[in-house]
């Protein structure tokens, strides 16, 4: 049971982000630059960013909604480069505490290809997830009852992205 | 020494949302809707659950700017409500892990008072600072040379807000 009166239809972060659309539009902005904007990470590492962010949180509806991203994502057969290990490295230390990145990740990552900006974004993707996971599980909410739930919501952000949805696609918000 | 070329002149967090003012934009419009806007706690109530936060993350630069900020508008003799503690309590269990907050916590925040909404902000406050603190500690963003420049941001946080400065407010960039 959700600590607040959240729509019932609207399971985890989805619910929370109608309860305050006026805090919800910057979250979902952000989320939609990071996570879809241009970038020299390929979409499917910046999933995959916030799929061990929130896998080490332990937050089930953001682990399995961003896994289910993930899959989709390489499912078009996208190549996770070989930098890709040093930026999770770095994002799970973000993720346990800021000050655990030392300058032997950054020049570990350096090494492997990443550049300045990616290694900026991956450190304030992993940010964004630790807030996410928080506000998610801080105010209990609700999973979805039925895992195809996140099948749903994963071709919902491969194809539509993190803005809210124009009236009229409702039966996007449904599960 | 930051872990990526941020200018010198502007230490903690505000070289951050410098280096990418588009991530910055909706960054700094959530924190001023959250921090500044509308709400039934307070400017310093709110401002002590970015503090708590901060020093629980153990975040120098956010630590030190919130309290400087929560002195100047205690200066201003706002009373903090009864309800304080136990919204802290909820921060400080969310800044560790969003499970951690029990219904028993939600349960003796309402007895004190609190409303859905001011648990909903509290959560979402401290969901913020856990974002801030780790990409200010996560990129080994520098701190001001000078203790004085914490006075000038609280003034600055205070007077004007969270959004970026307009143009010909240089001196306020200054420390």
């Amino acid at each position: 049971m959700p600590y607040i009166p959240l729509e019932p239809h609207l399971p985890g972060i989805t619910g929370l982000l109608e309860y305050r659309k006026d805090t919800g539009q910057p979250i979902r902005e952000l989320t939609e630059i990071l996570l879809r904007g241009t970038s020299s990470l390929t979409r499917a590492e910046r999933e995959l960013i916030a799929t061990v962010v929130s896998n080490g949180n332990q937050c089930k509806f953001c682990s399995a909604a961003h896994a289910a991203t993930v899959d989709m994502l390489l499912g078009e057969s996208e190549t996770c480069a070989a930098v890709k290990t040093d930026i999770l490295t770095i994002a799970d230390r973000v993720r346990e505490d800021g000050k655990l990145v030392t300058a032997a990740h950054i020049a570990a990552a350096k090494v492997a290809g990443a550049t300045d900006i990616e290694i900026h974004d991956t450190v304030l993707i992993a940010g964004l997830f630790c807030l996410y996971n928080r506000y998610v599980d801080g105010m209990a909410t609700a999973m979805p009852e039925d895992n195809s739930y996140f099948t749903m919501l994963a071709d919902r952000l491969v194809n539509h992205g993190y803005y809210r949805l124009p009236q009229g696609y409702d039966h996007l918000k449904k599960h």
